[in-house]
C-alpha cells in the first residue's frame, strides 16, 4: 500500500503554523516514512521560510491528484496575493486557512490522502472569515457526516487523555456530562485504542467532574448519579473502565501511568496535566471518525511568530502519529479481513 | 521568643491522620525546631502506633496550658473509650475530630499555640457528627471572626497556588468569579506572600476561568469582562500581577516557575498541576487569617490505613511550613515595629 500520504494544512498564515511545518519537514528522515502534501500556498511558505531560514526545505507543487513521492508536495489553494500581517487575526488569514482546510478535507474524504495534520488556526480570524464552527474538529466531523461522533484525544508518550467537553465555558461544562455523552465517550475511546493504537484490551480511567469526585455526593451530585452508574454498568459488561477518580490526586500519583487512556470531563481538567507532562510534544487526535486527523497541541503563537521561536516538536510528533495510525489501521483492517476469511472457510466447511 | 509551639489535631481517628503525625514526629530533629502539641487522645495514638510500629515515638500528656519543651505533648481531648473502625466514616470518628479541632482552635485563638497543623478529616463523618462547615478552613475562619477572608493556598518547593473557589460543584464555579472576590483574592495573596513568605515584591499570575482563558470572549465572557479589567486596574496601581493565562499552556511551559504565586479560579484547576508537580510534599496553608494554620494536602486515606502505607512527607512539610511562617511573621512584626519607632523618632525630631 506504500508510504502514507499525509496532508498538512497551512493553518493561520499570520501565526506559527507555516513555520512549524517548514521546520518539521526540514528533517529529510520524515520523507522516508511518508509523502507530505501541504495545503496552502508556495508564496506564503516562501515568506515564512525566510523568517525561519530553513535551507533544507524544498518542495514541488502539486494539484493534489498527483503527488511526488520522496518530495514535499505543495497544493496551491489560492492564486491571489494575500496580505500577511504577522501576529494578527485578520479576515485574509482566516479565509486562507478556511480555503486550505476545505480543500484538504475534500481530498481526505475522497481518500486522496491517508491522513490530515492541521496547523493551528485562530478562532477570531476564522470568525472574520465566516467559518461557522468552533474549530477544526467540529468542521471535519461535519464534513465527514460524523458530527457528535468526534472525541478530542490528546496523545503523548506519557499519557492519552480524552475530554467529554471541549471549548465550552466552565459554566456550561456540567450540562455536557450526561449519561449518553459520557458512555459514548468511553466506548469511542475504547474503540479508538484498539483500532488506532493497537491496544488489545484497553483500560480506561474516568475522572470525576467535581472536586474530590464529588466526595460521595457532598460536592455536586453528577459524580454519584451520572458517572459512577455508567462505570458500574460497563464493568459488568466486561469493559476495563474505572473511576470516577478525584482529578487532583489522580495525577499526583502514578495511577495515570497504569492505564491506556484517561477520560476527563472538561478541557482544562484533561489538558492541564497533559501539557504539564508532555513537554511540548503533545498531539491532538480526533478519535471516533472514519478519517484520520491529528494536530499539534498549541495555538497560532502570535506573540512569537516574528522572532522565529516556534518549536516544531509537536507538529513533528503530529505527523509521526498520523503515520502510525495509518499503519495500525491498515494492519487492523488486514487482520479483520483475515478473520472474516477464516470464518467463511470454517462456515463453508460446516455447510458442506 | 523561643521555639514555636505547633498544635496538631489528630483528624479522623479511622484514617491515616494519626499515622502520619506519628511518623512525622518520630524524627527527633523536629523537636529542635518546635514544640509539638497533639490534640487528640493518647489511647488512639497508641492504637495507631501499633500499626505503624514506630519505636521512636514517645510523648508526655499535657493540659495545653503547660507544655514540655523537647517533648511531644499530647492533650487528651476526651476521656471516654471510642470505637475505632479503620477505613470507615463514622459518627464517633467525626465527633472526636470535631472535639480535638475545637479545643485546638480555642488554644490557637488564645495564643497558647503559635500555629495549628490539621490532620485530615472526612466530610461524611463530620456531617454525621453535625459539623456544620465545608471543612477545616471555613470552621477556623468562622471561629476567628474572619469568614470570607480566608484563602486556600497550596505551597510546595515547586510553586504556590491559591484558588478563588474551593469545594464547590463545577456547575457553580463561575458564580464565584466576581470582581470583588477575585480582587480580594489577589490582594490577600499578595499580603500573605509578604507577611508569611518573606517576598518583598510579590509577582502573581492569574489563570483564566474558561478554556484558553476564554479566547478573547469566544468561550465565555468572564475572562474578558471580569478578570482582565481587575488585572489592568491593579497593574496601574503598581501591583505585579499578570494574566489571565490559559491554564493548560501555563503549566506546559516554565512560566509557572517565574512567579511567586498563581491564582487559579477553581479547585481542580489549581490542585491538578500543584499535586502533579509537588510529588506528595504539598502543603495547604490558609492565607488571610490572623492565626496560622497549615495541613497536609491529602485526605483520610481510608483505603490504605490498615496497611501502614501512609507517606508522612506532606504532614512533615506542613509542620515545617508552620514553623517557617511563625518565624517570618515574628521578623516581619519586628521590622514593622522598628520602622514605627524610627518614624516616631524622626517625627519627634521634626517637631522639636
Amino acid at each position: 500500500m506504500g508510504k502514507a500520504k499525509i496532508g498538512i494544512t497551512i493553518g493561520d498564515i499570520n501565526g506559527i503554523g507555516p513555520q512549524v511545518i517548514i521546520k518539521a519537514l526540514s528533517n529529510e528522515m520524515l520523507l522516508n516514512e511518508c509523502t507530505p502534501i501541504i495545503y496552502g500556498s508556495s508564496k506564503v511558505l516562501g515568506y515564512h521560510k525566510n523568517i525561519v531560514g530553513a535551507q533544507g526545505f524544498h518542495f514541488v507543487t502539486s494539484n493534489g491528484d498527483r503527488v511526488t513521492s520522496n518530495k514535499i508536495n505543495v497544493v496551491n489553494c489560492w492564486n491571489e496575493s494575500v496580505n500577511i500581517e504577522l501576529g494578527k487575526a485578520t479576515e485574509d488569514g482566516g479565509q486562507c486557512a478556511y480555503i486550505a482546510l476545505d480543500r484538504a478535507v475534500n481530498d481526505l474524504r475522497d481518500k486522496k490522502i491517508d491522513a490530515l495534520v492541521t496547523a493551528p488556526i485562530n478562532k477570531h480570524a476564522m470568525r472574520l472569515a465566516s467559518f461557522p464552527f468552533l474549530g477544526h474538529t467540529e468542521y471535519i466531523a461535519e464534513q465527514c457526516n460524523a458530527l457528535g461522533e468526534e472525541l478530542m484525544l490528546l496523545v503523548s508518550p506519557e499519557m492519552r487523555v480524552a475530554v467529554v467537553s471541549t471549548h465550552v465555558p466552565i459554566s456550561e461544562v456540567a450540562t455536557h456530562v450526561t449519561k449518553e455523552r459520557v458512555q459514548k465517550c468511553i466506548l469511542t475511546l475504547e474503540e479508538s485504542l484498539k483500532k488506532d493504537f493497537d491496544v488489545e484490551k484497553p483500560t480506561i480511567a474516568v475522572l470525576g467532574l467535581n472536586p474530590h469526585a464529588g466526595d460521595s455526593g457532598e460536592i455536586g451530585l453528577e459524580d454519584e448519579e451520572i458517572i459512577k452508574p455508567i462505570i458500574i454498568e460497563l464493568k459488568k459488561k466486561g469493559h476495563h473502565v474505572s473511576g470516577p477518580y478525584p482529578a487532583d490526586s489522580f495525577f499526583g500519583g502514578i495511577r495515570y501511568k497504569k492505564v491506556d487512556a484517561i477520560l476527563a470531563m472538561y478541557h482544562d481538567q484533561g489538558l492541564i496535566p497533559f501539557k504539564a507532562f508532555s513537554f511540548g510534544s503533545g498531539v491532538n487526535f480526533t478519535a471516533g471518525l472514519e478519517v484520520i486527523r491529528t494536530s499539534p497541541d498549541h495555538g497560532t503563537g502570535y506573540d512569537i511568530v516574528e522572532q522565529n521561536l516556534a518549536d516544531p516538536a509537536s507538529m513533528r510528533q503530529a505527523i509521526y502519529n498520523a503515520i502510525d495510525i495509518v499503519r495500525v489501521r491498515r494492519e487492523y483492517e488486514l487482520m479483520r479481513q483475515d478473520r472474516l476469511r477464516k470464518n467463511e472457510i470454517k462456515n463453508a466447511g460446516a455447510i458442506v
